[in-house]
């Protein structure tokens, strides 16, 4: 049961199956999206939390009366066994075992089944009609959400006030962008192009906001139109402090409420509109659907615009990396030295006051402004598991005989940040060293690696996993994500990983390289920097970075690795030296500099 | 213009839009594929080469009354250039500009267009159905094909005889696969599969035949129903030499002509047929729903199956590689002799009589039976042309100041080969030793690699790309196919390239591994050998060798290759040595110990 809601899943699981069968519902869908179709949720949209007590960062249920059927990917198998016990729940793996076959199988001929359609993109919809054609069973959108209906504590929606994105960082202005928009319009023979991504519609407007932690964008729709009337969906009270003479003429600003309705009032029959099947509610298609008008599915032109960084945005990324380097390399430094005498004291350093340190170190920074995703702060056996959250009844000891892992980052005025780094203070586990150094490998064979044009992130995961495989190890997790600038710290869309993904990894993306290795109920290991891509002369591309955080060498095993790799290391760990250096306190750079030995 | 044709495409192009007038068709669909959409096709079905001339292994053509419109891959684009000249034709690539959208942008509302419902496959017949319905245009089933209406001089359909697979080299007898079929047939709750690949039918049964080059198999097709009644419809001719007794008793024949019919019969309303959508031709499909039962599309069972070899196709496959590496080890030996003593004595050798050689080498080995493939026997420039062939008058000199390569395989009464080795006489330009050494390094980083359970052939692709990446190089064709069993020497499903291949690498597949580089109007390179899948003790999986043959080290520059590298080399030569030896001329062996200095 959530600790997070006054009563539990039981109660409101009732209470839901008796507003389905108000609605006269059979079955509810029930995905963790919002209307925005991210990672992360505002509490006003914890509804699958809510009624289940699941709280990982993706899934979805299906809510009959006789069972709640919980679908998760592999990351939370085990969290979804500790937070939905018991009879009321089923399991089931989200993509092997996928919610709309198992709908196929349990309902009967004839059945309602309800669903959110701001909620549920066009890419799943479709999969669910497809199931409820097969049995005869029929999809029916609900015109309010039913969640909404029997939460009587439900949170406000998120209002944070939103406020202008300087050019010095943004690098372009509005108009610039909205140009080439409305040449892709034009190209694509599209009349209009709807945008329900509020990372892209910042990056579009200039703007930032902070309607949901870490992510510092707010909640909002978008509509351009081939004429370049530029139609934003957002509600009054974010804008509050926000000069709204900073965007160009030709925006228009409406509440988030007036989304649909407008669409349905501004798309006349027979036009050609472009969105995104896998991040845009189906309520969109089925509005433009509706008017007669043709929705023309792309990969959002926005998504894959911001994923190119401006020469102002790389800029803005080198800088703040700088300052997160020098916050990093202080903390390492007290790290090292503290976790001893803390242990020797009896009173030994916790979880929470490293994952406070770093924020600390890195609030003494110019230009941070927060944390760009909850720390990873975990000791010994916690950091084998790859999600892992202190809290404040688990927070362990980190002891000079355990390894350590953060994983952690920043947002700044110019960026954002996000790095891993794993810590010994002497003593480790049998095997550790072989592993450390396997992944050290790892990293280092992506982090070199050139590539030519057409290549995609699942063509080059392999490369960063060899080195593990060649000792029969391996980690289930991707192995890097494209990385926002000062907006979300998980960007679509490129991506290295093993799933196919079908964009070509191109200049100016960035991303992060971490692999890891993770050994249940011992330790883990992961070495996580973020690289933009370059263009080199010959045509090929390659990775430049831009993490400055020295990697500890004390549990490398000098003699596994190649010269190169040990030309790499040195090289890597004195540029890191070089730039930071003049800017650390002297405990800093001791331990910077034991680190080129 | 073809020249294997008494008459040229105008000619035929105007009988065949006659014919298409004749039917009141706008446009008619000409894919290469025969029935059963294989890469090898009898003189009777090369429809497409009779109409255009354009003589590749894979594409389409769509015929109007205005344009012939010619779809390739990027293999064949130059080809095309050449062999379908001149304004009667519009040259398309078959992936980036597809043949289904290119005719909805050229056709009107209404349009009719023709098609060989045996010659289109599922997958295609959707494509081009979306297109024609969003432009109201209408796809129309010929009862019989157009082209072979106006092909006066059609060969006959061929008839090859059959004979039996013995048990000794098939490993598994018919009565057992088939139980193994009629398992999954129940586990699937399927009445019936239909297949139509011959090579499956005939790993299915046990039979050999010959209906196309190179592919020991006949034409035929096969319905097996859930109660095990196993139809296989092939013609009577082709059995004239055949026991029909070493078929087991469930196995009924009827000619191929009663195929489509038979289906119509036998299966009945609400029945569930399972079909490969991508190599089933979509009259099987429309025959499935017309008769009111639902075809359901999955990767054929026998695909999957076929290519996980027993162990008795193991261990023959083992055996011939033995006697082909006899052939080609005794070839080149004489090949580095040979090529400087013709030059000095001004008759150099000839491509065509390299190719000769090796055929000569091969005849002369215990259980060879054929070649496996059309050797492609290129010397200098003619090696950067991955398809390059030989003909009457095209055959040049090799000369001892040019490499050479030979790609080249044969069918035994055990298996089949394939293998590619480049070779050197001293001389060599400019660039080549690099390259060598880096296809070398590609080659040997793919051959030692471990894999978990999962992977896929595009993930590991990038593997051996990379020594090339490292130095700017590529080359433009797959890294790896799968090889039949005394079949196919291109079997599907599992595949080593940068497209997306969904199917796991398992124990027991074969696979080549034949990097290469090409270096346009100068010189190819390519090191092809044969490997099967091995399950290891800790759960991963590696590839190991099948082929035996020397890999020439004079190219190789020495202090570019690492320690592991250099082990590796010294150790497959010592191996091939070790098995080879006792069996080869001394001239052979004396080029072989060449090898291990």
């Amino acid at each position: 049961m959530s600790k997070d809601f006054v009563s539990g899943p039981a109660e409101h699981i009732d209470a839901l199956r008796s507003e389905m069968m108000h609605r006269g519902l059979d079955a509810f869908i029930l995905p963790r999206f919002d209307a925005h179709q991210g990672e992360y949720i505002a509490p006003h949209d914890r509804r699958l939390a809510y009624i289940t007590g699941f709280t990982g960062s993706a899934g979805m249920a299906i809510v009959t009366q006789n069972i709640v059927a919980v679908f998760v990917d592999g990351r939370y198998r085990l969290q979804l066994v500790n937070e939905c016990a018991g009879t009321l729940f089923a399991h089931h793996h989200l993509f092997d075992d996928p919610p709309e076959l198992w709908l196929g199988k349990i309902a009967d001929q004839g059945w309602r089944v309800g669903y959110d359609p701001m909620h549920v993109p066009p890419a799943w919809f479709d999969r669910f009609k497809a199931a409820c054609d097969l049995i005869k069973a029929q999809l029916i959108a609900q015109p309010d959400n039913p969640v909404d209906a029997v939460w009587p504590d439900q949170p406000a929606p998120p209002a944070a006030l939103v406020e202008e994105f300087p050019l010095q960082f943004a690098g372009k202005n509005c108009s610039l962008k909205c140009n080439e928009l409305l040449a892709h319009l034009k190209q694509s023979q599209a009349d209009f192009i709807v945008d329900t991504q509020p990372d892209n519609i910042a990056w579009f407007l200039n703007v930032r906001g902070g309607d949901v932690d870490f992510n510092p964008m707010p909640h909002s729709f978008l509509l351009v139109s081939r004429a370049g009337r530029i139609t934003w969906f957002v509600n009054a009270e974010k804008l509050r402090d926000f000069d709204q003479s900073s965007l160009p003429e030709n925006v228009e600003i409406l509440p988030q409420e007036a989304f649909l309705s407008t669409l349905g009032v501004r798309i006349l029959p027979g036009q050609k509109v472009l969105i995104d099947p896998h991040f845009t509610p189906v309520a969109v298609r089925q509005t433009i659907e509706k008017v007669g008008a043709h929705p023309a599915p792309e990969l959002g032109y926005l998504t894959l615009t911001k994923a190119k960084k401006n020469p102002s945005e790389i800029e803005g990324l080198r800088a703040c990396h700088i300052e997160d380097g020098i916050a990093w390399t202080e903390f390492s430094a007290w790290l090292v030295q503290e976790v001893p005498l803390r242990a020797a004291s009896g009173n030994p350093l916790s979880e929470r006051e490293a994952e406070d340190k770093i924020l600390e170190m890195r609030q003494a920074r110019p230009g941070f402004l927060n944390e760009s995703f909850n720390s990873i702060s975990a000791a010994a056996c916690n950091a084998a598991m790859c999600h892992y959250a202190t809290t404040p009844d688990r927070n362990a000891q980190i002891l000079p005989e355990n390894p350590y892992l953060l994983d952690s980052g920043g947002q700044y005025e110019t960026g954002t940040t996000d790095a891993t780094r794993s810590f010994s203070f002497g003593q480790r586990p049998k095997g550790y060293d072989r592993a450390y150094t396997a992944v050290f490998k790892a990293f280092h064979a992506l982090a070199t690696l050139r590539f030519p044009k057409g290549t995609q992130g699942h063509h080059i995961d392999a490369i960063c996993r060899r080195p593990l495989w060649d000792l029969g190890l391996d980690y289930d997790h991707g192995t890097g994500h494209g990385v926002g600038h000062r907006l979300s710290v998980h960007e679509h869309p490129q991506r290295i990983g093993k799933p196919t993904n079908v964009v070509d990894l191109t200049p100016a993306q960035v991303l992060s390289i971490e692999p890891g290795y993770y050994e249940a109920e011992q330790y883990g290991i992961r070495i996580e920097n973020l690289f933009y891509i370059v263009l080199e002369q010959d045509g090929f591309m390659s990775f430049r970075n831009l993490t400055l955080i020295p990697i500890q060498t004390d549990m490398l095993i000098m003699d596994d690795l190649t010269v190169p790799e040990k030309t790499w290391l040195k090289s890597y760990n004195s540029e890191v030296a070089r730039v930071l250096g003049p800017n650390l306190s002297e405990r800093a750079q001791a331990w910077l500099l034991n680190q080129l030995d």
